[in-house]
């Protein structure tokens, strides 16, 4: 169970890696959205694979079909159902490995949890699953631009190279111009080169993923459980490789004193704000209508070609290599996954406002 | 809405500050589990404001009121409901500040999503709801322990002072012999000696909460958006006061290659482990059967007796001072709420678990 | 688990018949609703035990405590925690029969599920549960109220006695006026007459209440599984005793003829209406701003005077016989249950329409 | 939203009638069912239009195409999505009268609740939605037959003509032997007869299918809010045209004293029974070993080809006639979406009842 996310704008994902078609349900959607279908094919070209020397070479052309809930256009208020067919899935590359338990993937958990596994590509564990993410997302980010909220994601850490400026010092419109989506064009030359390198050597490298949410009203979050950076973290963590979330000041807040950390509210002639944003945007659960932002860490890619030790599904120790297609590095095709996320906890979390008070 | 925690063993919480009680009511606690009330007390204790020099001030008893679902000491599956009188309000000392937005707190941001609020003591906002964590998380221990499971949580960061110690090497059972909760006795002194500096200044430090979950079985955990990561993750950005979270390697993980990070499989005479555990117990969202670790980052405590500057509920510019009593730490009171959040996640998992498979 | 009712407004809640309290925490109500107490408590009185000869001799005050949630007489968008002290419980008329399997009751369901069971008054399975949807259906009502719903319930039929009137042509106001909640004067002492007929024979009697919603808002109610009628069915067969639901035309509708049964639309200066109203107010799962109607049947009480045969637990068959207090019709006591679950049903619909587009 | 039900095997439909397809995602199915994929597509084709002369002549082969969650014949324990494409729309139909609301159609609350809707064969509130249904229930019963419950629902009513026989004396085998769904072969002739006799005169006719649980396990059922027969009456009131539902002794058994209704327990060589069965196979909330057993109400089929007074969208009076193809009788192909549904629910209950003891 547990192929859903969100309260209100919920997402039902299915598929396998190899199977026919991987796809996502949306429940909740409102009536009467415009919906863009170009704009959903470009966000998925964002992650497609095979889009540059970088990414695996698995080549899928990741065309979206509507199925239901828009017609002429519009949302109908009815589930939207977003198909992607598989297509390139070279299911024979994985015949000779399928009793493997390959390192630091989910081969060993699911066949103890499930008794049962597709081995095909990694089967349901698979990044593939959030191809369906992105299309969800282009849905969410389609509501959220009609009233003006920005989601803004880049990678701001290659293993142990990093970008040492504010996001604000950025200019976020130039991220998707290069092939690792990093706004800043000489740190993405260096982030790219040392991934190659990497990948030459049959290794994998992992980073970091700081995304902006901008222009989010005040008001959104639910105080104790489904608080916006509790959520936030919820729908980072679910995504493959991730390994940590922080938002505002972070884990590096945790070097101030209050006195350092407190972020003074000040009237301005656009409303209250607040002096300082350690708080990252939010407080006591609930956006003070400053900008969100937040980082996730996301391991190095499970899958190299270096020969390793391991066991199989017999239990008997072998050395696996020679595996199929992967991506030297996922951050490229992680930071459209990471916006896709933002999005969905965003347009859940506005929606879930308008029940907040009774008129 | 959103009071509710958990998709199986759920906990609703209820309560302000300063009202008449808080209290939280846990559905789905299987029948036939043998209830120790003396063990929630300690449980309790652990959380007790006014416990130490480096606590509020603010004296509570705490006592845990089984109200229903226990009958001869035994769950009956059906509600348990644990009441927690408030007792030492002193609402008087929020009175003259009731218009005012405390820095970093929640007052702005629930009178913007609510049109009012509850000013005392800081109403529903308030970090007195952990108390009803801590009494639902006692119960998911006594669960728990029954298939000798541990969940050990510790103090490993306070301000700029590090505990430089993997939690392999310390002895766990030593974490509540001080004040401040960690295990390590020389570290504890330092810990314990800045904060009651920082305290002497009126102003408060933050810090890394670690938790680590042993002999927790293979398999438990949701693949796609009930990941165990996912799960603990929400449950941690949902306590007050947290701004981060890492599990595995985590953020220090991203400045690994894969060939370094990968955990390799092995054959032990106890079944199949893993070399290392950079994956923190957990691979494609499901426990492998390693230990699970995790950190928490806490920001420091919002609440300072220096001057600050802010504005009120009318616009003025004014200056804060004086205000109620606190921690100037939250680490040592924030440490059984993390091991009650990990408590309550690792029993909904484990019975979500049963769901598995048919047989 | 499950002891919560609702998607937006949810109700959860606790205890056992003859525990400490039974309570309910309302999760979901909007922020800046007024809460007249002393309403609440009227409500209370409608349900109250020992309130005439034709009910049980238990005597409750009922009273509801607020305990969190209402602060200076608004809502404050935080769980509402209502309680309910139970006082007059006599648990000693259950020891002697603590083994016993009562007929028609839910020892034998009970002890099988859990394999433990409180024998007190039925424990759980009581129907002094209902004491908390009256209270979460008061809130409920003052809500509805202020937009103009109304929700009117009475007793049409007693045993093989049956109002044979139409709910329009009767004044809804009278229905409180007497014992049995019936607003013709002249049935209500028939109903009566015969409550005590069966009642000094020691024996049980059922009926049905028919319920009126009015003025609901067209748009309420979700299109496939939480059709208002849907939800009003599950919250009706949720009543201890209830055996049957229909709306609109109901069982009797499966007489007509299409031709017959169709409700054509009209336009009139209220707007558009509907010719007849064999629909109940409800077309495809979705109010249509006509009444809303419906019956619910409820069986005889199970617990009766007479000596029966059962078996005890230890399987061996014995006769029942001088059991405790009781009703000797659940129908009067009722009616308010089904009012309360009616208007949460209404309440939970209301808020969820606010969902539907998006603007 | 809401195109969900089930609390463990969740099933969400999508689609509408006329666009590319409708479907299925079951989230909550265990891992190692097998999966008869004939047996799936057998309970399709009792379903199906065209199927007689008594139903709908819209042509539609209704097979149902497997996308994910199974595995060389196994269910994963990931998300099952079968689809099911729409063939035979002939959406020109519904051109001339997509400004009009139909009588007893959801045409007018669907405009009112979305602004917008998919005028084409009643959109989202076509009863094809229900193919759906019935393609889940077919997994459902899969894992049902397995424990040895079987789910037999029949036609017992149509118009003012009634089946006067219990259950217990029919041979439910032979149910689907004829067009109307009617194990008892005189009756079903009548009921052919006069089905066809109203189609001739352009007018349509509803009825009542009964439908029996035998076998399910004690223990099924949660004790207050999610009641088997709750979830009964929920599941069945969210089936297009269904206005009643009642279990076990239902309205009837409001005329019966309780010392007449009570089920006494009795021993038997297979273990306690009831001597009678009113409580139809539960007692609070709780299956307890007998028959579940209840009745099913729905009205004429809105649709009917006489001459009928309406409004448009713009509000003018008009006459609606010469309609698009539909059933004169809905029951005979709903008989197979009671089972279904009920089969949902009793797999949803059996599962939820592994989680109800610790041990």
């Amino acid at each position: 169970m547990s192929n859903t996310f969100g309260n209100i704008f919920k997402i039902t994902t299915y598929g396998e890696s190899h199977g026919k078609a991987v796809g996502v349900i949306i429940d909740g959607c409102p009536a009467g959205c415009a919906i863009d279908e170009d704009f959903i094919q470009r966000e998925m070209m964002k992650r497609r694979p095979g889009q540059s020397a970088i990414t695996t070479s698995r080549d899928e052309e990741d065309r979206v079909e509507i199925i239901s809930g828009v017609f002429n256009g519009m949302t109908l208020g009815s589930p939207i159902h977003l198909m992607i067919l598989n297509k390139d899935q070279r299911s024979e590359d994985y015949e000779k490995n399928r009793d493997v338990f390959r390192p630091s993937h989910a081969d060993y958990t699911y066949q103890e949890k499930y008794g049962i596994r597709d081995y095909r590509g990694g089967g349901r564990s698979s990044a593939r699953e959030t191809a369906c993410r992105v299309a969800a997302g282009a849905i969410a980010k389609l509501l959220l631009n009609k009233i003006g909220i920005e989601i803004n994601g880049f990678v701001s850490k290659v293993g142990v190279m990093k970008l040492n400026k504010s996001y604000e010092s950025l200019d976020l419109s130039k991220t998707y111009e290069n092939a690792i989506r990093c706004p800043d064009a000489d740190m993405a030359s260096k982030f790219i080169n040392y991934i190659e390198e990497v990948k030459s050597k049959g290794d994998s490298v992992g980073g970091i993923v700081t995304c902006v949410i901008k222009h989010i009203p005040v008001g959104c979050g639910e105080p104790i459980y489904n608080k916006f950076q509790a959520s936030l973290a919820n729908a980072m963590l679910s995504i493959n490789a991730v390994h940590g979330f922080e938002y505002g000041s972070g884990f590096a807040g945790t070097d101030l004193l209050g006195s350092e950390h407190n972020d003074a509210f000040i009237q301005t002639p656009e409303g209250i704000r607040t002096a300082t944003n350690h708080s990252g945007g939010i407080q006591g659960g609930i956006t003070n209508g400053m900008d969100v932002y937040f980082n996730v860490a996301f391991k190095p890619t499970s899958t190299i070609s270096l020969p390793q030790n391991t066991i199989n599904q017999q239990g008997e120790t072998i050395v696996l290599e020679n595996i199929g297609r992967h991506d030297p590095c996922v951050l490229p095709r992680a930071v459209p996954v990471v916006e896709a996320m933002a999005a969905i906890v965003a347009i859940d979390m506005i929606l879930a406002n308008k029940l907040a008070t009774w008129n």
